[in-house]
């Protein structure tokens, strides 16, 4: 999909979990219960292998993107899939935009790297 | 507790699970299903708010580490917190080590750094 970016966006997910400036680190204080929710959902997302597998796929795809028809290959159903992907995008990892008959998911690289400083060891 | 490192290690959990030597950043391939059964289990600990609350108050507490008479006040049973520490554990997140009458919770950094490097965006 070399010409990705020239495309417009004809359908965009819900915005993602602001996740940066939510919380410190977890070694920073003890997290609030409101804190610990929010959180709790990211982790939750990747806390699934066939989820963890998709998200790998996506994330390591050329141009850090993939259709569905690229992904698939995990051992599970297209509507397993679908829910999985649908997971990812909920918890605001992935995005997805739709070009012509596929859906294109992409990762969500500063949700990303907030989960990575919420992991930083102080 | 300032003489934790006088004393003896009179019970120490099981092996914290070998992350860092496990896997590749999540986006530098796509995980084969071993790799994602093993780190998943990982990111399911965290998943839940409880359990990342309870996380957190060990990983915040002075000295890196903490009594379940110190981190209790997360609005559950002390069963359901000795059984979300537990999980902590069986996760590779958390050790612990009793001493006279307390058992001591201290984070794995080394688990940490691993589900961080796991993170790392391409």
């Amino acid at each position: 999909m070399s010409n990705a970016k020239a495309l417009p966006l004809l359908e965009r997910s819900e915005a993602p979990v602001a996740a940066a400036p939510c919380c410190p680190p977890l070694s920073e204080r003890p997290f609030t219960a409101e804190e610990a929710e929010r959180t709790a959902r990211m982790f939750k997302a990747l806390g699934d292998p066939v989820r963890l597998r998709l998200f790998s796929a996506v994330a390591s795809h050329e141009g850090g993107e993939a259709c569905v028809c690229d992904i698939s290959d995990v051992g599970v159903s297209q509507p397993t899939v679908s829910h999985h992907l649908k997971k990812l995008k909920e918890a605001g990892l992935l995005t997805s935009e739709r070009r012509g008959t596929w859906v294109y998911y992409r990762v969500e690289p500063s949700v990303l790297a907030a989960m990575g400083q919420l992991l930083a060891v102080r």
